[in-house]
């Protein structure tokens, strides 16, 4: 079987927690991760100021299909939000029944390019009023609805980087990547 | 009141999200934050191929006090456990009274220093019957002990950095930072 793979969509001031997490639980799950920045830089500043390396340009990958589209919170959703580039990879990759994932302030992305409308998600409170009409709005700390995968904040970060788990390799996988991690099921 | 500062002590190997969900945590409650890689690189390289980049040499910080002292685990424990510089810095912040912290498989470089002998801890399963004899070991998600703070692995990290918050800057600032990144207490 082919190694899975997902694209990080990250800006200056992305949350490192909601990259980081997932990245690291998913390359557990020997996911092929690609950080990308919007401004194709090689290190992206995340919102504590880390800098942390990237894999890719986005230009040299967007035109590329991912398993899964993966967008980190943080103060990066405004930029990402109005990123033409960001819309037509998530437009793509949700044509093609790709996995669409976004944690926090992310799901905003998701409106603002008009994915996935009328599924179920949830978000971090504060973006709650702008989106809620145009989904099925929850508050549980990670909604899957078939390929989509929202979270609501660092706090439910490693909850999110195993549900991607779930959604591209399973249940088996994921029970095994949490017993490795030590996160209770 | 003068801002806390904190020092983590990684090498190649570090676990990413032990890193970084105590670094986040603790910049959100204004803590000062100095990463330094056991060989003065520039970039540490984590667990799963993460490039972080550090914030000083350990070499040029190794006599500074801090208010604490954190090391996440990953296989750098190794590394870690067996160089002097590590053990100078540990010891001379025991000494001081000042917090030390560490997760994962890090509990057994403070092992290995000769740090906080007969106090509570814990760790990753894994290294539990290196340790346990020296110590009052607990199964318990995270411990804290007076100034040592430990806890058991990737997904207690959040869990650990909210526990250094409250040892540093008491319970009113871990309850702010735990609402902000949606964590239930």
């Amino acid at each position: 079987m082919a190694t899975k793979t997902a694209l990080f969509i990250v800006a200056e001031g992305s949350e490192e927690l909601e990259l980081v997490a997932p990245v690291d639980i998913l390359r557990r799950a020997n996911v092929t991760v690609t950080i990308a920045d919007l401004a194709d830089s090689e290190y992206v500043k995340t919102k504590s100021n880390l800098l942390i390396k990237t894999d890719a340009k986005l230009k040299d990958v967007k035109n590329n299909k991912f398993d899964a589209v993966v967008i980190p919170g943080g103060p990066s959703h405004k930029v990402l939000s109005s990123a033409d580039v960001v819309g037509q990879i998530l437009l793509e990759h949700e044509k093609c029944g790709k996995v669409i994932a976004a944690i926090c302030a992310a799901p905003f992305v998701l409106f603002k390019h008009g994915i996935a409308k009328g599924k179920s998600l949830t978000s971090y409170p504060t973006v709650k009023s702008d989106i809620e009409g145009f989904y099925q709005y929850k508050e549980d700390s990670t909604v899957v609805d078939g390929n989509l995968v929202t979270s609501r904040g660092p706090a439910t970060a490693v909850e999110f980087g195993l549900a991607l788990v779930e959604v591209l390799l399973g249940n088996e996988e994921k029970v095994k990547v949490a017993k490795g991690i030590l996160y209770p099921l």
